[in-house]
């Protein structure tokens, strides 16, 4: 027998007995919240298109995709992220009818990582879209939403960090920046290289003044306070009116009493360049990655030939349940069937027993009587 | 704009609105039926080894898998079917664990057929596995729940057709014809062309009675009276136990009280090859194929290196979603949310009346009141 045969590929896996039981759960009463907040479910296909993942798109690289090809010759990509599929389903069907339009999806993504970076490569996700709807209340929806999903799951020491990536963008505009050089620029802060960042800087002889500033964003995190700072920091439109929008969207979370779970970041700098405006990411203990990502991507819909703002989130599940595994969070509802034994005799009478448990909601394994 | 960025590939395709909301409450209904049976989620990966899906599993055909390649270079495939999966899955983790064991899985297969075909390429599939348990009970069993689980959903106009592959086995042993032939005549018999049944019967110079005898097989089927007009037909040992076996499994289906739903079809041969003995098709109005399709296939396991009797179903949901699509049948929970409209004046008290709303159970969209 081939040893290949019991195994799976590296980076994806089983997942079965009390750890299924508790992610049936925990995407039971996420999915809950989202849908109670007037989000419906939709379906894409797990491949799609290469072009719907392109570089232009602005998601995953292309060396992180799993391709491969239809009887046609076509390119085929396994989806590794939900929100490109959704808005070319968006523009397809719905621009004309009412926006705004809500989504929830839940399944799973797929990149195709080096084995060193130990991350899976199959991974559930469940996340939501709402398109056409660009105002403030919209942004503080997602957050409130993302905010009581988690609780209701059962997630209860957790911190949103919020932040807009037009602050950045405003400054790099006064700087004079070229795209290419501010996407490179938020790739050193990203990954935390300050070193990089400022011999950039240096090399393609930004302002001094500027180029404090530049560098003092991933200093501006904390709570709602740092907005002021944030704000006396920057003197350009852009920036001042990125302020001002995170100050409108603090106030619509505090409507929604959820505010203790708000903190800011304008240091915050997503990989994934389709965001514009407001992102967010939700951090935990028990897990080094956040465990949601969201924000705005205004523009993206455009790529598919439409024109609408829309703001999205996704909750990694499979890190959600290893946090909430190392915090001891107890999850409801996962207990084991009740085991009931019959013989060859009273099998009629056992099954009658199991139906009756079985239709006041227990779960029931009928199960042979091992012989004496 | 490339016109393949809003499209989907052939043979795949975009869900959503009440279509989508049907397709959650039918897939929890079926869940729920099944799970009360005791059966505990397992989640495998959508892709595998090649090796698993192999010629000797007896899965689908290797023209109409997905492949594609790993960074190390092996073969993968997007599963065609979870028995396989969950065969091996049950082979590396359980075989040391207390048997009998119940599986439920639920997620999306693919097969790259033809286009010409019209069906779809990746169809949702719900199914129940129970390893180790090679009893009439665990036979009756499975048609059972598959019957309550349909009922469950709303279905109540299906036929549940139960064949046993050892009857034929049984004739074609004593009629002396080799494995390959008696693949071949299977596939002539599944696929209704007799008289490429006869002929090849003829080319290999079968006795006539026992071509009699092979070609009758296709016409036993019909209500539980079948059962003794197959009987009679034969004298051989294996056919007759599995009408025994057929006997024994209709009485406690009886004790179910689920025999109206039960016919018998000795014809039915699956193009599966890893069936062994008892098989079943669940048929509807409204689609062409089986909306069910299970059976026992008690050597699979040893191809993972272990040894376990087991049995499993399989409920296309989709194929079981357009069956009852066409029935009109009435799929409760899929209202469309309430619509709540706020200004912004007064978004924080329609905040609170949608948040009162939600805890009540209701879903309730809030949207931004159109200017007058």
């Amino acid at each position: 027998m081939s040893k290949k045969l019991v195994h799976t590929p590296e980076g994806v896996r089983d997942i079965y007995g009390d750890e299924k039981a508790k992610k049936t759960v925990v995407e039971h009463l996420l999915h809950e919240k989202i849908t109670g907040y007037g989000y419906r479910d939709i379906q894409t296909p797990t491949f799609e298109f290469f072009d719907v993942f392109s570089k232009e798109v602005g998601t995953t690289p292309s060396r992180e995709l799993y391709k491969f090809f239809d009887k046609e010759g076509n390119t085929l990509v396994l989806r590794p992220d939900f929100t490109p599929s959704i808005a070319r389903c968006a523009a397809k069907y719905f621009m004309d009818e009412d926006v705004p339009i809500r989504f929830c999806y839940q399944g799973n993504t797929f990149t195709n990582t080096s084995q060193l970076q130990g991350k899976l490569k199959e991974v559930t996700q469940m996340g939501a879209e709402l398109i056409g709807d660009g105002s403030v209340q919209a942004d503080a929806e997602m957050i409130a939403m993302t905010i009581e999903a988690l609780y209701h799951a059962g997630l209860s020491d957790f911190q949103i960090s919020v932040g807009n990536l037009e602050y950045f963008k405003g400054i790099c505009a006064e700087a004079g920046l070229d795209e290419e050089t501010e996407l490179e620029l938020r790739e050193f802060i990203s990954g935390k290289n300050y070193f990089g960042a400022e011999e950039l800087l240096d090399h393609i002889g930004v302002h001094k003044k500027d180029k404090e500033l530049l560098l003092k964003v991933s200093d501006l995190f904390g709570t709602v306070s740092i907005l002021e700072e944030a704000q006396k920091a920057v003197s350009n439109k852009r920036s001042r009116h990125a302020i001002e929008r995170l100050e409108q969207v603090y106030q619509a979370l505090c409507d929604y009493g959820v505010e203790k779970y708000v903190s800011f970041d304008l240091g915050m700098l997503s990989k994934y360049n389709y965001y514009t405006g407001i992102i967010f990411k939700g951090y935990t203990y028990g897990v080094g990655d956040a465990i949601v990502k969201g924000g705005r991507y205004d523009h993206l819909l455009h790529r598919f030939g439409e024109e609408a703002a829309a703001i999205g989130f996704v909750i990694v599940v499979d890190d959600l349940l290893a946090a909430m595994g190392r915090q001891n969070v107890i999850i409801a509802g996962v207990e084991a069937p009740v085991k009931l034994y019959y013989t060859a005799e009273n099998f009629k009478e056992k099954l009658l027993e199991a139906k009756g448990m079985r239709s006041s909601g227990k779960k029931v394994e009928l199960l042979p009587q091992a012989e004496a």
